[in-house]
């Protein structure tokens, strides 16, 4: 008998509808004869919905009070979840990230978990029921119910496994896996058997969606094996471990992000702590600086850029122009018209060549790159926004990821 | 400065702009001088639209999961309400029953609250911070979510204007008080200024929908006063105590109820312990037995007439049909097209015109009268369903209810 963490997001029990089916899946499991834990989001559009209740009551709601507002979203799934299963002759609880024993600390909309006792659910199990936990959600030392901020249910899912000592933690989704590229974007975008974490985390950094970025860190500290898959063909998915899979090839991914933008800081002064009082400033504002470029100084004057989400412009102006006395510059600039294209995979440092290739691809495309950044996994080029879903392509069809890697040519 | 406990229903905090009204409401309050406790019902008709994902969802759910789902109705309006006070810049937080310190039994859907310790709410008061408490929900022993039911908002406010020893507790709705009749049904009827415990308990009993029962019966066990008044005109209304009003007149109001059945039980022995048994049997099931009327015997031979609640009648005629053979019963009836027609008042058995009075009335409007019960304040007469509109105008006519209390004639 195997115990599992299944974490169910928000279109795959989006209604009465998929909140039967999911239930129906969740009977069939235990007849095998597995123990399995569930971790469920809130309903469809449902967190967007109270969201905007928020905002049409008040014009800055205190953090405290969204996270009162928005857990209510997984608690409703939850209890409508154990009582679809209860339904099928399978005893089950809803439990809320308190009840499961999240503790948290008290970062309203964006709690970090600070310990789990999940003594409740165990229980639970030891009495042969099928526990359903409210995902991103618990408790802070205060007694105050906690979010965990957006895509935060995958987060519950990974630590829950490894909390309980889960053989597996699944995430189900609306998509069937990860895929070597944006299948909107790439037709011929191919869904990868595996995948290790460190990739993975590249490939949510720079433009994958699912799961979300948090979770995937968590799972690769703790060691947790993840499978995201499909809650609506039920097919086997992607898995993610820390193993390097035999038949892995060079390059993994192509992946996209339309959500940042370039800012520029002119003419500041070439010198040392400069750009270390720059990004200190911008991080005590909470701004999540990407990439950074700092160009050739030409007099001992230079210009930095970097990348930021586009939410987050008008906090990084205010930032930098708040350093214009300070550091000399004279120009701060914002450019949200750009895309960042990421070539993602295993010993790229010791491939040369891929870099190479991704450049001539661009090229040969008449696309113009205008930042690159490099891990020991990824290579990153900011272009025009309109070039991106160009290049993905091109990219894709270059490094033929369209081929299963067993098949496809070692080196560059 | 007075400490006050107000509590909003469904219609008076239905959406964003009602939310909004009501926060404007308690910002005005506040800068009177006066210390608001709020306690907030889900916002309009949010608990039947969760009743009717559950059972979309599942044909029995267990009352645990009900609870869960239910009492975040209530969750999500304190949530946006403490919002929508914040941002008129009085500072408020909101509580769930659980952190207001409501502690309840197991008893699910239908929880009564064992003790309240509502150590938030007073930290939070003297803070100088406006709290916000869902209404009808605590917490058991076991640590799970517990509604108390339909209406339980008035009995939070009340329960917590006695544990805080509020000075008051205002019950806002969408009424502008309690009426001397139904107004749909009697367009004279009356705003009364004042009523007192025990006849308002009778009134509800028999019909008047507001304020919920249970609420009452705990504000005169407690000596809690009440004011019940409209959330839309913000018109004084109708106060509710233990003191008689000197301007109380003999008779102060005609209720009526649609929502009952009549039962009969054919053919029983007219011997001791047969009355017992029928109606300790359907106390076990949970049956609300109402009036009853014992016809007298012919021959040793009696039925036996009670009425219920119509959602009650399938599980009124098991329970009797189960004592077929046990009591010699020979026929179990039900008849659902029946009303009571009650009037409520003080002295009632020291005034003996009353009742004749009433059925007189009755008899000049041609309505035949199958059940008569009467307690120290109320007369209630079991009509058929087509004639309880006439019946209540009638005797709201008969008993010039329409004329305010002190310029009525006194003794019938």
């Amino acid at each position: 008998m195997a115990l599992v963490v299944e974490k169910f997001g928000g279109t795959s029990v989006a209604g009465p509808e998929r909140i039967r089916v999911v239930a129906d899946h969740v009977a069939r499991r235990r007849s095998a004869g597995d123990a399995v834990v569930l971790v469920v989001s809130a309903m469809g559009s449902e967190t967007d919905e109270l969201l905007r209740m928020a905002s049409d009551v008040a014009s800055a709601p205190p953090g405290r009070e969204l996270d009162m507002l928005i857990t209510g979203g997984e608690r409703k799934a939850c209890a409508l979840m154990a009582m679809a299963i209860n339904d099928l002759g399978v005893p089950a609880a809803s439990f809320t990230g308190s009840q499961a024993g999240f503790h948290t600390d008290s970062s309203h909309t964006a709690a970090k978990i600070v310990e789990i006792t999940p003594k409740r659910v165990t229980e639970a199990l030891a009495d042969g029921l099928v526990p359903v936990v409210g995902g991103s959600q618990g408790v802070s030392v205060s007694g105050d119910v906690t979010f965990f901020g957006r895509g935060g249910s995958d987060t519950t899912a990974v630590a829950l496994a490894h909390a309980l000592g889960a053989d597996q933690c699944e995430i189900f989704t609306d998509v069937p896996g990860v895929f070597s590229a944006d299948p909107r974007v790439v037709a011929q975008a191919r869904r990868m058997d595996a995948v290790s974490f460190d990739e993975l985390l590249e490939m949510t950094a720079s433009g994958c969606p699912k799961p979300a970025m948090r979770a995937v860190e968590l799972a690769r500290t703790y060691g947790v094996e993840l499978h995201v898959r499909s809650a609506f063909s039920w097919m086997p998915g992607t898995t993610v471990t820390g193993a390097k899979a035999m038949e892995r090839a060079v390059i993994s991914a192509v992946t996209h992000n339309t959500g940042e933008a370039k800012m520029t800081v002119s003419g500041v002064a070439d010198k040392p702590g400069v750009a270390a009082r720059l990004f200190r400033a911008l991080a005590d504002s909470d701004v999540n600086v990407d990439m950074i470029v700092q160009n050739v100084s030409v007099q001992g004057i230079t210009d930095i850029s970097f990348t930021v989400p586009r939410s987050q412009v008008e906090a990084s102006r205010a930032v930098a122009e708040g350093l214009v006395a300070e550091l000399g510059v004279n120009a701060v600039a914002a450019d949200d018209d750009i895309a960042r294209v990421s070539l993602i995979g295993a010993g790229m440092q010791t491939n040369p060549g891929v870099a190479a290739r991704m450049f001539e691809t661009l090229a040969d495309e008449g696309i113009n790159i205008e930042m690159i950044s490099t891990s020991a996994i990824r290579i990153s080029c900011v272009v025009r926004a309109a070039d991106a879903e160009r290049a993905v392509a091109a990219l894709h069809r270059s490094f033929e990821l369209d081929v299963a890697p067993a098949q496809r040519p070692i080196g560059y």
